[in-house]
Protein backbone atom coordinates (compact mmCIF):
# COMPACT_ATOMS: atom_id res chain seq x y z
CA UNK A 1 0.00 0.00 0.00
CA UNK A 2 1.89 3.00 -1.04
CA UNK A 3 0.83 6.59 -0.07
CA UNK A 4 2.39 9.38 -1.98
CA UNK A 5 5.43 11.35 -0.31
CA UNK A 6 5.17 14.18 2.18
CA UNK A 7 7.13 16.23 4.45
CA UNK A 8 10.50 18.20 4.41
CA UNK A 9 12.68 16.54 2.32
CA UNK A 10 16.56 16.71 1.42
CA UNK A 11 17.66 16.22 -2.03
CA UNK A 12 21.41 16.41 -2.80
CA UNK A 13 23.35 17.15 -5.91
CA UNK A 14 19.72 18.77 -7.60
CA UNK A 15 20.31 21.01 -10.02
CA UNK A 16 20.96 18.96 -12.77
CA UNK A 17 19.96 14.83 -13.86
CA UNK A 18 18.36 12.83 -11.53
CA UNK A 19 18.23 15.31 -8.55
CA UNK A 20 17.08 17.79 -10.46
CA UNK A 21 14.04 16.01 -11.54
CA UNK A 22 13.81 14.25 -8.41
CA UNK A 23 13.12 18.03 -7.39
CA UNK A 24 10.32 18.46 -10.04
CA UNK A 25 8.66 15.69 -9.38
CA UNK A 26 8.33 15.47 -5.74
CA UNK A 27 7.44 19.81 -5.88
CA UNK A 28 4.53 18.48 -9.25
CA UNK A 29 3.26 15.37 -6.82
CA UNK A 30 3.22 16.89 -3.51
CA UNK A 31 0.93 18.96 -1.20
CA UNK A 32 1.46 21.82 0.46
CA UNK A 33 2.80 20.18 3.97
CA UNK A 34 6.03 19.20 1.72
CA UNK A 35 8.90 21.03 1.78
CA UNK A 36 11.98 20.54 -0.79
CA UNK A 37 15.41 21.45 0.46
CA UNK A 38 17.07 21.35 -2.73
CA UNK A 39 20.84 20.91 -2.41
CA UNK A 40 23.43 22.30 -4.80
CA UNK A 41 26.88 23.68 -4.71
CA UNK A 42 26.40 26.80 -6.93
CA UNK A 43 22.86 27.91 -6.38
CA UNK A 44 23.73 31.32 -8.00
CA UNK A 45 25.64 29.44 -10.90
CA UNK A 46 24.04 29.51 -14.31
CA UNK A 47 24.19 25.39 -13.60
CA UNK A 48 21.56 26.25 -11.17
CA UNK A 49 19.16 27.83 -13.46
CA UNK A 50 16.91 25.37 -14.43
CA UNK A 51 16.41 24.19 -10.56
CA UNK A 52 15.64 28.29 -10.23
CA UNK A 53 13.17 27.91 -12.30
CA UNK A 54 11.61 25.25 -10.70
CA UNK A 55 11.50 26.95 -7.58
CA UNK A 56 9.94 29.89 -8.97
CA UNK A 57 6.83 27.64 -10.43
CA UNK A 58 6.32 26.21 -6.77
CA UNK A 59 6.40 29.47 -5.05
CA UNK A 60 7.53 28.81 -1.47
CA UNK A 61 7.49 25.38 -1.77
CA UNK A 62 11.45 24.40 -2.68
CA UNK A 63 14.32 25.97 -0.75
CA UNK A 64 17.56 26.60 -2.64
CA UNK A 65 20.51 25.46 -0.03
CA UNK A 66 24.41 25.91 -0.75
CA UNK A 67 25.70 22.29 -0.60
CA UNK A 68 29.38 20.93 -1.54
CA UNK A 69 29.09 17.35 -0.54
CA UNK A 70 32.93 17.19 -0.45
CA UNK A 71 33.32 20.09 2.16
CA UNK A 72 32.37 19.25 6.11
CA UNK A 73 31.89 22.83 6.54
CA UNK A 74 29.64 23.34 3.45
CA UNK A 75 27.40 19.99 4.79
CA UNK A 76 27.40 21.70 7.94
CA UNK A 77 26.27 25.13 7.22
CA UNK A 78 23.57 23.71 4.69
CA UNK A 79 22.33 20.71 7.74
CA UNK A 80 21.85 24.29 10.11
CA UNK A 81 20.22 26.41 6.98
CA UNK A 82 17.61 23.74 7.04
CA UNK A 83 17.48 23.17 10.79
CA UNK A 84 16.35 26.81 11.12
CA UNK A 85 13.72 26.63 8.72
CA UNK A 86 12.42 23.61 9.93
CA UNK A 87 11.99 25.25 13.40
CA UNK A 88 10.21 22.82 15.77
CA UNK A 89 9.36 20.22 12.46
CA UNK A 90 11.85 16.96 11.18
CA UNK A 91 13.34 15.99 8.63
CA UNK A 92 11.03 13.05 6.63
CA UNK A 93 13.61 11.93 3.90
CA UNK A 94 16.85 12.55 3.42
CA UNK A 95 17.89 11.71 -0.56
CA UNK A 96 21.57 11.68 -1.07
CA UNK A 97 21.60 11.66 -4.97
CA UNK A 98 25.19 13.77 -5.80
CA UNK A 99 28.04 11.60 -6.52
CA UNK A 100 30.75 11.80 -9.23
CA UNK A 101 32.70 9.38 -11.32
CA UNK A 102 36.48 10.27 -11.81
CA UNK A 103 38.53 9.79 -13.97
CA UNK A 104 35.47 8.90 -16.20
CA UNK A 105 33.74 5.91 -17.30
CA UNK A 106 35.85 4.49 -19.80
CA UNK A 107 39.47 5.52 -18.49
CA UNK A 108 41.12 2.82 -17.68
CA UNK A 109 43.03 2.02 -14.59
CA UNK A 110 46.46 3.31 -16.22
CA UNK A 111 44.75 6.91 -16.14
CA UNK A 112 43.40 6.40 -12.64
CA UNK A 113 45.05 8.05 -9.64
CA UNK A 114 45.41 8.13 -5.88
CA UNK A 115 43.49 11.44 -6.26
CA UNK A 116 40.94 10.20 -8.21
CA UNK A 117 40.05 7.22 -5.75
CA UNK A 118 40.33 9.82 -2.76
CA UNK A 119 38.44 12.49 -4.63
CA UNK A 120 35.31 9.84 -5.69
CA UNK A 121 35.80 8.30 -2.10
CA UNK A 122 35.14 11.93 -0.43
CA UNK A 123 31.77 13.02 -2.38
CA UNK A 124 30.03 9.42 -3.08
CA UNK A 125 30.19 8.30 0.59
CA UNK A 126 32.27 10.38 3.34
CA UNK A 127 29.65 13.41 1.99
CA UNK A 128 26.68 10.79 2.95
CA UNK A 129 28.01 9.02 5.79
CA UNK A 130 28.65 12.77 7.18
CA UNK A 131 25.11 14.69 6.34
CA UNK A 132 23.46 11.63 7.69
CA UNK A 133 25.33 11.80 10.99
CA UNK A 134 24.40 15.96 11.26
CA UNK A 135 20.84 15.15 10.13
CA UNK A 136 20.31 12.50 12.91
CA UNK A 137 18.59 14.74 15.28
CA UNK A 138 15.93 15.88 12.69
CA UNK A 139 15.62 12.51 10.99
CA UNK A 140 14.86 10.93 14.63
CA UNK A 141 12.37 13.99 15.37
CA UNK A 142 10.11 13.28 12.26
CA UNK A 143 10.51 9.78 13.34
CA UNK A 144 9.41 10.45 16.70
CA UNK A 145 6.81 13.30 15.52
CA UNK A 146 4.84 10.49 13.02
CA UNK A 147 4.73 7.36 15.49
CA UNK A 148 2.16 5.01 13.71
CA UNK A 149 -0.99 3.89 15.11
CA UNK A 150 -0.74 0.96 17.23
CA UNK A 151 -1.77 -1.48 14.76
CA UNK A 152 0.62 -0.54 12.40
CA UNK A 153 3.24 -0.79 15.15
CA UNK A 154 5.11 -3.94 13.22
CA UNK A 155 5.36 -1.76 9.66
CA UNK A 156 6.79 1.24 11.30
CA UNK A 157 9.19 2.54 8.91
CA UNK A 158 8.50 4.43 5.60
CA UNK A 159 9.69 7.37 3.41
CA UNK A 160 7.04 9.38 4.57
CA UNK A 161 7.50 8.91 8.57
CA UNK A 162 11.80 9.09 8.58
CA UNK A 163 14.04 7.85 5.81
CA UNK A 164 17.69 7.90 3.99
CA UNK A 165 17.69 7.28 0.52
CA UNK A 166 21.39 6.38 -0.63
CA UNK A 167 21.16 6.53 -4.48
CA UNK A 168 23.78 3.89 -5.79
CA UNK A 169 24.02 1.86 -8.79
CA UNK A 170 23.48 -1.12 -10.16
CA UNK A 171 28.04 -0.92 -10.88
CA UNK A 172 27.95 -1.34 -6.82
CA UNK A 173 27.00 -4.75 -7.29
CA UNK A 174 30.31 -6.55 -6.60
CA UNK A 175 28.26 -9.87 -7.19
CA UNK A 176 27.16 -8.62 -10.54
CA UNK A 177 30.33 -7.03 -11.37
CA UNK A 178 31.58 -9.75 -14.04
CA UNK A 179 28.65 -8.39 -16.13
CA UNK A 180 29.76 -5.10 -16.76
CA UNK A 181 33.32 -4.71 -15.83
CA UNK A 182 34.46 -5.51 -19.34
CA UNK A 183 32.47 -2.30 -21.09
CA UNK A 184 33.26 0.29 -17.77
CA UNK A 185 35.82 -0.11 -15.59
CA UNK A 186 35.60 2.53 -13.38
CA UNK A 187 37.61 1.55 -10.38
CA UNK A 188 36.95 4.71 -7.86
CA UNK A 189 33.44 4.83 -8.63
CA UNK A 190 32.66 1.33 -8.38
CA UNK A 191 34.67 0.86 -5.23
CA UNK A 192 32.81 4.01 -3.56
CA UNK A 193 29.20 2.72 -4.45
CA UNK A 194 30.21 -0.91 -2.75
CA UNK A 195 31.30 1.29 0.05
CA UNK A 196 28.24 3.05 -0.28
CA UNK A 197 25.99 0.24 -0.04
CA UNK A 198 28.02 -1.28 3.43
CA UNK A 199 27.14 2.24 4.46
CA UNK A 200 23.45 1.73 3.89
CA UNK A 201 23.16 -1.42 5.64
CA UNK A 202 25.12 0.05 8.44
CA UNK A 203 23.05 3.03 8.98
CA UNK A 204 19.83 0.77 8.85
CA UNK A 205 20.96 -1.39 11.45
CA UNK A 206 21.92 1.98 13.64
CA UNK A 207 19.32 3.58 13.08
CA UNK A 208 16.42 0.98 13.34
CA UNK A 209 16.22 1.77 16.89
CA UNK A 210 14.77 5.24 15.97
CA UNK A 211 12.95 4.11 12.88
CA UNK A 212 14.35 5.55 10.40
CA UNK A 213 14.34 3.70 7.04
CA UNK A 214 17.63 3.26 4.99
CA UNK A 215 17.19 1.63 1.60
CA UNK A 216 20.39 2.30 -1.44
CA UNK A 217 18.20 2.88 -4.86
CA UNK A 218 19.64 2.08 -8.16
CA UNK A 219 17.79 4.28 -10.83
CA UNK A 220 18.33 2.41 -13.76
CA UNK A 221 20.80 3.63 -16.40
CA UNK A 222 19.64 7.18 -16.96
CA UNK A 223 20.48 9.99 -19.69
CA UNK A 224 22.27 12.68 -17.86
CA UNK A 225 26.02 13.87 -17.87
CA UNK A 226 26.82 11.11 -16.13
CA UNK A 227 24.52 8.16 -17.99
CA UNK A 228 25.15 9.60 -21.61
CA UNK A 229 23.31 10.35 -24.07
CA UNK A 230 23.13 6.68 -25.02
CA UNK A 231 21.49 5.09 -21.70
CA UNK A 232 17.88 3.70 -21.66
CA UNK A 233 16.30 5.61 -19.78
CA UNK A 234 14.60 9.62 -19.22
CA UNK A 235 15.02 11.23 -15.79
CA UNK A 236 11.55 11.25 -16.03
CA UNK A 237 10.77 7.70 -16.01
CA UNK A 238 13.87 6.79 -13.71
CA UNK A 239 12.17 9.26 -10.65
CA UNK A 240 8.72 8.41 -11.18
CA UNK A 241 9.97 4.60 -10.88
CA UNK A 242 12.28 5.57 -7.83
CA UNK A 243 9.24 8.12 -6.00
CA UNK A 244 6.53 4.86 -6.49
CA UNK A 245 9.50 2.65 -4.56
CA UNK A 246 10.42 5.09 -2.56
CA UNK A 247 6.74 5.82 -1.48
CA UNK A 248 5.95 2.15 -0.64
CA UNK A 249 9.48 0.79 0.98
CA UNK A 250 8.50 -0.80 4.26
CA UNK A 251 10.63 -2.69 7.43
CA UNK A 252 12.20 -5.50 4.93
CA UNK A 253 13.62 -3.46 1.85
CA UNK A 254 15.84 -1.23 5.17
CA UNK A 255 19.20 -2.08 4.08
CA UNK A 256 18.99 -3.40 1.02
CA UNK A 257 19.88 -2.19 -2.67
CA UNK A 258 16.47 -2.29 -4.73
CA UNK A 259 16.28 -0.97 -8.13
CA UNK A 260 13.76 1.85 -9.78
CA UNK A 261 11.44 -1.05 -10.48
CA UNK A 262 11.70 -2.61 -7.23
CA UNK A 263 14.06 -5.60 -7.72
CA UNK A 264 16.31 -6.15 -5.25
CA UNK A 265 19.90 -6.31 -6.47
CA UNK A 266 22.64 -8.54 -4.74
CA UNK A 267 25.86 -7.03 -3.30
CA UNK B 1 46.03 -30.31 -5.72
CA UNK B 2 48.40 -27.93 -3.72
CA UNK B 3 52.08 -26.84 -3.52
CA UNK B 4 54.20 -25.20 -1.15
CA UNK B 5 54.34 -21.24 -1.96
CA UNK B 6 57.66 -20.28 -3.53
CA UNK B 7 59.48 -17.16 -5.80
CA UNK B 8 59.23 -13.84 -5.01
CA UNK B 9 56.94 -12.34 -2.34
CA UNK B 10 55.55 -9.00 -1.20
CA UNK B 11 54.37 -8.87 2.54
CA UNK B 12 52.90 -5.28 3.51
CA UNK B 13 52.59 -3.99 7.53
CA UNK B 14 55.37 -7.11 8.14
CA UNK B 15 56.20 -5.87 11.19
CA UNK B 16 53.69 -7.22 13.63
CA UNK B 17 50.45 -8.86 13.57
CA UNK B 18 49.87 -11.33 11.13
CA UNK B 19 52.20 -9.89 8.77
CA UNK B 20 55.20 -10.85 10.76
CA UNK B 21 53.47 -14.43 11.46
CA UNK B 22 52.85 -14.37 7.24
CA UNK B 23 56.95 -13.68 6.91
CA UNK B 24 57.95 -16.19 9.42
CA UNK B 25 55.90 -18.80 8.44
CA UNK B 26 57.17 -17.84 4.12
CA UNK B 27 60.48 -18.25 5.22
CA UNK B 28 59.97 -21.08 7.45
CA UNK B 29 58.15 -23.18 4.64
CA UNK B 30 59.96 -22.10 1.51
CA UNK B 31 63.21 -23.03 -0.33
CA UNK B 32 66.15 -21.18 -2.11
CA UNK B 33 64.13 -19.93 -4.62
CA UNK B 34 61.94 -18.06 -2.67
CA UNK B 35 62.77 -14.41 -1.55
CA UNK B 36 60.55 -12.08 0.86
CA UNK B 37 59.91 -8.48 0.53
CA UNK B 38 58.71 -7.37 3.70
CA UNK B 39 57.45 -3.70 4.00
CA UNK B 40 56.93 -2.03 7.01
CA UNK B 41 56.44 1.72 7.89
CA UNK B 42 59.36 2.29 9.90
CA UNK B 43 62.13 -0.96 9.34
CA UNK B 44 64.55 0.92 11.65
CA UNK B 45 62.47 1.36 14.80
CA UNK B 46 61.76 -0.61 17.87
CA UNK B 47 58.64 -1.42 16.17
CA UNK B 48 60.23 -3.61 13.61
CA UNK B 49 62.80 -5.75 15.94
CA UNK B 50 60.74 -8.88 15.99
CA UNK B 51 60.81 -8.94 11.68
CA UNK B 52 65.04 -7.61 12.27
CA UNK B 53 64.84 -10.72 14.71
CA UNK B 54 63.15 -13.04 11.68
CA UNK B 55 65.66 -11.67 9.07
CA UNK B 56 68.57 -12.67 10.62
CA UNK B 57 67.46 -16.16 11.45
CA UNK B 58 66.96 -16.62 7.64
CA UNK B 59 70.31 -15.22 6.08
CA UNK B 60 69.37 -13.76 2.69
CA UNK B 61 66.08 -14.59 2.30
CA UNK B 62 64.10 -11.58 3.51
CA UNK B 63 64.71 -8.01 2.57
CA UNK B 64 62.96 -5.15 4.52
CA UNK B 65 61.29 -2.54 2.75
CA UNK B 66 60.92 0.95 3.83
CA UNK B 67 56.74 0.94 3.19
CA UNK B 68 54.09 3.22 4.12
CA UNK B 69 50.58 2.56 2.72
CA UNK B 70 49.40 5.94 3.10
CA UNK B 71 51.92 7.14 1.12
CA UNK B 72 52.06 6.96 -2.92
CA UNK B 73 55.46 8.07 -2.51
CA UNK B 74 56.62 5.58 -0.45
CA UNK B 75 54.90 2.85 -2.38
CA UNK B 76 56.51 4.06 -5.51
CA UNK B 77 60.02 4.10 -4.14
CA UNK B 78 59.28 0.83 -2.39
CA UNK B 79 58.34 -1.39 -5.62
CA UNK B 80 61.13 0.79 -7.60
CA UNK B 81 63.07 -1.09 -4.91
CA UNK B 82 61.99 -4.65 -5.10
CA UNK B 83 62.25 -4.21 -8.80
CA UNK B 84 65.72 -3.20 -8.36
CA UNK B 85 66.37 -6.45 -6.71
CA UNK B 86 64.15 -8.74 -8.64
CA UNK B 87 66.63 -7.87 -12.00
CA UNK B 88 64.66 -9.70 -14.69
CA UNK B 89 62.78 -11.58 -12.83
CA UNK B 90 58.97 -11.41 -11.58
CA UNK B 91 56.91 -10.93 -8.35
CA UNK B 92 54.83 -14.19 -7.74
CA UNK B 93 52.73 -13.15 -5.05
CA UNK B 94 51.48 -9.50 -3.39
CA UNK B 95 49.73 -9.93 -0.13
CA UNK B 96 48.31 -6.82 0.96
CA UNK B 97 47.88 -7.32 4.35
CA UNK B 98 48.64 -3.48 6.30
CA UNK B 99 45.27 -2.33 7.39
CA UNK B 100 44.41 -0.30 10.24
CA UNK B 101 40.78 0.34 11.89
CA UNK B 102 40.44 3.98 12.90
CA UNK B 103 38.83 5.05 15.34
CA UNK B 104 38.85 1.95 17.24
CA UNK B 105 36.76 -1.04 17.30
CA UNK B 106 34.30 0.23 19.97
CA UNK B 107 34.09 4.08 18.74
CA UNK B 108 30.64 4.89 18.32
CA UNK B 109 29.31 6.76 15.17
CA UNK B 110 29.32 10.05 17.28
CA UNK B 111 32.69 9.75 17.68
CA UNK B 112 33.82 8.99 14.07
CA UNK B 113 34.87 12.16 12.02
CA UNK B 114 35.47 12.52 7.84
CA UNK B 115 39.50 11.97 8.62
CA UNK B 116 38.80 8.39 10.33
CA UNK B 117 37.08 7.85 6.91
CA UNK B 118 39.50 9.07 4.71
CA UNK B 119 42.48 7.85 6.45
CA UNK B 120 40.54 4.61 6.83
CA UNK B 121 40.17 4.14 3.15
CA UNK B 122 43.41 5.78 1.97
CA UNK B 123 45.45 2.71 3.62
CA UNK B 124 42.96 0.08 3.49
CA UNK B 125 41.58 0.49 0.24
CA UNK B 126 44.05 2.88 -2.09
CA UNK B 127 46.86 1.92 -1.05
CA UNK B 128 46.80 -1.67 -2.11
CA UNK B 129 45.04 0.08 -5.51
CA UNK B 130 48.25 1.75 -5.90
CA UNK B 131 50.58 -0.86 -5.17
CA UNK B 132 48.87 -3.64 -7.70
CA UNK B 133 49.11 -1.14 -10.54
CA UNK B 134 52.79 0.10 -9.44
CA UNK B 135 53.32 -3.91 -9.26
CA UNK B 136 51.43 -5.27 -12.52
CA UNK B 137 54.43 -5.16 -14.88
CA UNK B 138 56.58 -7.09 -12.31
CA UNK B 139 53.63 -9.64 -11.57
CA UNK B 140 52.70 -9.83 -15.55
CA UNK B 141 56.12 -10.80 -15.90
CA UNK B 142 56.38 -13.49 -13.25
CA UNK B 143 52.87 -14.98 -14.98
CA UNK B 144 54.72 -14.91 -18.21
CA UNK B 145 57.93 -16.75 -17.30
CA UNK B 146 55.75 -19.88 -15.91
CA UNK B 147 53.27 -20.63 -18.40
CA UNK B 148 51.59 -23.93 -17.33
CA UNK B 149 52.08 -26.96 -19.29
CA UNK B 150 49.39 -27.39 -21.89
CA UNK B 151 47.54 -29.93 -20.07
CA UNK B 152 46.85 -27.48 -17.49
CA UNK B 153 45.84 -24.64 -19.17
CA UNK B 154 42.42 -24.51 -18.20
CA UNK B 155 43.69 -23.99 -14.53
CA UNK B 156 46.27 -21.74 -15.58
CA UNK B 157 46.29 -19.13 -12.26
CA UNK B 158 47.85 -20.09 -8.42
CA UNK B 159 49.44 -18.12 -6.18
CA UNK B 160 52.54 -19.76 -7.13
CA UNK B 161 52.69 -18.14 -10.36
CA UNK B 162 51.49 -14.94 -10.13
CA UNK B 163 48.68 -13.62 -7.61
CA UNK B 164 47.20 -10.48 -5.26
CA UNK B 165 45.93 -11.49 -1.79
CA UNK B 166 44.01 -8.66 -0.02
CA UNK B 167 43.81 -9.38 3.27
CA UNK B 168 39.98 -8.58 4.36
CA UNK B 169 37.94 -9.31 6.73
CA UNK B 170 34.51 -11.10 7.70
CA UNK B 171 33.05 -7.63 8.72
CA UNK B 172 33.08 -6.87 5.11
CA UNK B 173 30.55 -9.18 4.20
CA UNK B 174 27.78 -5.93 3.53
CA UNK B 175 25.67 -9.40 3.62
CA UNK B 176 26.41 -10.56 7.19
CA UNK B 177 26.45 -7.28 8.65
CA UNK B 178 23.74 -8.03 10.84
CA UNK B 179 25.15 -10.71 12.52
CA UNK B 180 28.17 -7.91 14.01
CA UNK B 181 26.97 -4.97 13.67
CA UNK B 182 25.58 -4.80 17.28
CA UNK B 183 28.87 -5.81 18.73
CA UNK B 184 30.97 -3.90 16.05
CA UNK B 185 30.31 -0.91 14.37
CA UNK B 186 33.81 0.43 12.60
CA UNK B 187 32.03 3.06 10.50
CA UNK B 188 35.32 3.35 8.76
CA UNK B 189 37.06 -0.31 8.83
CA UNK B 190 33.69 -1.97 7.47
CA UNK B 191 33.34 0.67 4.82
CA UNK B 192 36.47 0.04 3.54
CA UNK B 193 36.46 -3.45 3.63
CA UNK B 194 33.58 -3.70 1.25
CA UNK B 195 35.14 -1.53 -0.51
CA UNK B 196 38.74 -3.55 -1.15
CA UNK B 197 36.26 -6.51 -1.91
CA UNK B 198 35.06 -4.44 -4.87
CA UNK B 199 38.63 -3.80 -5.94
CA UNK B 200 39.52 -7.78 -5.57
CA UNK B 201 36.68 -8.36 -7.94
CA UNK B 202 37.37 -5.59 -10.37
CA UNK B 203 41.36 -6.32 -10.08
CA UNK B 204 40.19 -10.30 -10.62
CA UNK B 205 38.41 -9.15 -13.98
CA UNK B 206 41.11 -7.15 -15.23
CA UNK B 207 44.17 -9.03 -14.54
CA UNK B 208 42.55 -12.38 -15.92
CA UNK B 209 44.35 -11.50 -19.37
CA UNK B 210 47.48 -11.69 -17.71
CA UNK B 211 46.82 -15.42 -15.67
CA UNK B 212 47.08 -13.15 -12.30
CA UNK B 213 45.27 -14.52 -9.48
CA UNK B 214 43.21 -11.84 -7.43
CA UNK B 215 41.26 -13.09 -3.86
CA UNK B 216 40.92 -11.67 -1.31
CA UNK B 217 41.01 -13.68 2.27
CA UNK B 218 39.53 -13.63 5.65
CA UNK B 219 42.04 -14.60 8.19
CA UNK B 220 39.79 -15.43 11.16
CA UNK B 221 39.40 -13.53 14.67
CA UNK B 222 43.15 -13.38 15.20
CA UNK B 223 44.98 -12.51 18.58
CA UNK B 224 46.68 -9.12 17.85
CA UNK B 225 46.80 -5.32 18.43
CA UNK B 226 43.69 -5.29 16.29
CA UNK B 227 42.02 -7.89 17.04
CA UNK B 228 42.57 -7.84 20.31
CA UNK B 229 43.12 -10.59 23.51
CA UNK B 230 39.86 -11.77 23.21
CA UNK B 231 40.25 -13.06 19.83
CA UNK B 232 40.15 -16.93 18.95
CA UNK B 233 42.79 -17.73 17.07
CA UNK B 234 47.04 -17.34 17.18
CA UNK B 235 48.79 -15.87 14.44
CA UNK B 236 50.18 -19.13 14.07
CA UNK B 237 47.17 -20.93 13.14
CA UNK B 238 45.18 -18.12 11.27
CA UNK B 239 49.11 -18.10 9.29
CA UNK B 240 48.96 -21.68 8.93
CA UNK B 241 45.53 -21.77 7.67
CA UNK B 242 45.94 -18.92 4.81
CA UNK B 243 48.97 -20.49 3.16
CA UNK B 244 47.17 -23.69 2.67
CA UNK B 245 44.63 -22.24 1.22
CA UNK B 246 46.68 -20.02 -0.72
CA UNK B 247 48.46 -22.78 -2.12
CA UNK B 248 45.37 -24.59 -3.15
CA UNK B 249 43.74 -21.18 -5.20
CA UNK B 250 42.87 -21.90 -8.55
CA UNK B 251 40.98 -20.44 -11.51
CA UNK B 252 37.42 -20.46 -9.65
CA UNK B 253 38.73 -18.41 -6.74
CA UNK B 254 39.87 -15.29 -8.55
CA UNK B 255 37.45 -12.84 -7.83
CA UNK B 256 36.27 -14.04 -4.56
CA UNK B 257 36.61 -13.98 -0.94
CA UNK B 258 37.38 -16.44 1.14
CA UNK B 259 38.43 -17.40 5.07
CA UNK B 260 41.17 -19.11 6.35
CA UNK B 261 39.88 -22.60 5.97
CA UNK B 262 38.75 -22.28 2.37
CA UNK B 263 35.18 -21.74 2.97
CA UNK B 264 33.56 -18.90 0.66
CA UNK B 265 31.97 -15.87 2.53
CA UNK B 266 29.18 -14.12 0.81
CA UNK B 267 29.34 -10.24 -0.49
N1 LIG C 1 22.81 8.41 -14.79
C1 LIG C 1 22.87 7.11 -14.58
O1 LIG C 1 22.76 6.30 -15.51
C2 LIG C 1 23.08 6.59 -13.19
C3 LIG C 1 23.10 5.20 -13.02
C4 LIG C 1 23.28 4.68 -11.76
C5 LIG C 1 23.39 5.54 -10.68
N2 LIG C 1 23.37 6.90 -10.86
C6 LIG C 1 23.50 7.73 -9.67
O2 LIG C 1 22.46 8.69 -9.67
C7 LIG C 1 22.89 9.87 -8.99
C8 LIG C 1 22.66 11.08 -9.87
O3 LIG C 1 23.40 10.88 -11.06
P1 LIG C 1 23.17 11.76 -12.38
O4 LIG C 1 23.16 10.82 -13.51
O5 LIG C 1 22.05 12.69 -12.20
O6 LIG C 1 24.58 12.54 -12.41
P2 LIG C 1 24.95 13.96 -13.04
O7 LIG C 1 24.06 14.28 -14.18
O8 LIG C 1 26.43 13.93 -13.26
O9 LIG C 1 24.62 14.97 -11.84
C9 LIG C 1 25.38 14.88 -10.66
C10 LIG C 1 24.84 15.87 -9.67
O10 LIG C 1 25.63 15.75 -8.47
C11 LIG C 1 26.15 17.03 -8.17
N3 LIG C 1 27.41 16.94 -7.46
C12 LIG C 1 28.57 16.37 -7.83
N4 LIG C 1 29.51 16.57 -6.90
C13 LIG C 1 28.93 17.27 -5.91
C14 LIG C 1 29.38 17.79 -4.66
N5 LIG C 1 30.64 17.62 -4.23
N6 LIG C 1 28.50 18.46 -3.89
C15 LIG C 1 27.24 18.64 -4.29
N7 LIG C 1 26.75 18.20 -5.47
C16 LIG C 1 27.60 17.52 -6.25
C17 LIG C 1 26.28 17.75 -9.49
O11 LIG C 1 26.37 19.13 -9.26
P3 LIG C 1 27.30 20.13 -10.17
O12 LIG C 1 26.44 20.60 -11.31
O13 LIG C 1 27.70 21.20 -9.22
O14 LIG C 1 28.47 19.32 -10.67
C18 LIG C 1 24.99 17.32 -10.14
O15 LIG C 1 23.91 18.05 -9.64
C19 LIG C 1 24.35 9.63 -8.62
O16 LIG C 1 24.43 9.15 -7.30
C20 LIG C 1 24.78 8.54 -9.58
O17 LIG C 1 25.86 7.78 -9.08
C21 LIG C 1 23.23 7.44 -12.10
N1 LIG D 1 43.24 -9.45 13.80
C1 LIG D 1 42.04 -9.80 13.34
O1 LIG D 1 41.21 -10.38 14.07
C2 LIG D 1 41.68 -9.54 11.91
C3 LIG D 1 40.41 -9.97 11.47
C4 LIG D 1 40.04 -9.75 10.16
C5 LIG D 1 40.92 -9.13 9.30
N2 LIG D 1 42.14 -8.70 9.74
C6 LIG D 1 43.02 -8.06 8.76
O2 LIG D 1 44.30 -8.66 8.81
C7 LIG D 1 45.30 -7.71 8.44
C8 LIG D 1 46.38 -7.65 9.50
O3 LIG D 1 45.77 -7.29 10.72
P1 LIG D 1 46.48 -7.45 12.14
O4 LIG D 1 45.46 -8.02 13.05
O5 LIG D 1 47.78 -8.11 12.00
O6 LIG D 1 46.65 -5.88 12.51
P2 LIG D 1 47.72 -5.17 13.45
O7 LIG D 1 48.19 -6.10 14.49
O8 LIG D 1 47.08 -3.89 13.86
O9 LIG D 1 48.92 -4.87 12.42
C9 LIG D 1 48.71 -3.99 11.36
C10 LIG D 1 49.95 -3.93 10.53
O10 LIG D 1 49.70 -3.03 9.44
C11 LIG D 1 50.69 -2.04 9.46
N3 LIG D 1 50.23 -0.76 8.92
C12 LIG D 1 49.20 0.02 9.32
N4 LIG D 1 49.13 1.12 8.58
C13 LIG D 1 50.13 1.05 7.68
C14 LIG D 1 50.58 1.88 6.64
N5 LIG D 1 49.99 3.07 6.36
N6 LIG D 1 51.64 1.48 5.90
C15 LIG D 1 52.24 0.31 6.17
N7 LIG D 1 51.88 -0.52 7.14
C16 LIG D 1 50.83 -0.15 7.89
C17 LIG D 1 51.12 -1.92 10.91
O11 LIG D 1 52.40 -1.28 10.97
P3 LIG D 1 52.80 -0.27 12.17
O12 LIG D 1 53.44 -1.11 13.23
O13 LIG D 1 53.77 0.67 11.49
O14 LIG D 1 51.56 0.41 12.65
C18 LIG D 1 51.14 -3.39 11.28
O15 LIG D 1 52.31 -3.99 10.80
C19 LIG D 1 44.57 -6.40 8.23
O16 LIG D 1 44.28 -6.23 6.87
C20 LIG D 1 43.28 -6.59 9.00
O17 LIG D 1 42.23 -5.77 8.52
C21 LIG D 1 42.52 -8.89 11.03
Amino acid sequence: MSQRLEGNVVVTGSNRGIGLELVKQLAEGTGEETHIYAGCRAPEGTGAEALRDIQTQYPGKITIIKLDMSDEDSISAAVQEVNKQIEAGGLNLLINNAAINQPGPLAPLSATGKKDMMDVYETNVVGPFLIAKMFLPLLKRAAEMSSPAKDMEEENMSCRRSAIINISTVISSIHKCPETFAQVQMYPYRVSKAALNMLTRCQSLDFKRHNILVTAIHPGWVRTEMGGSEAVLSTKDSVLGMLTIMSSLGNKDSGMLVDWQGNTIPW
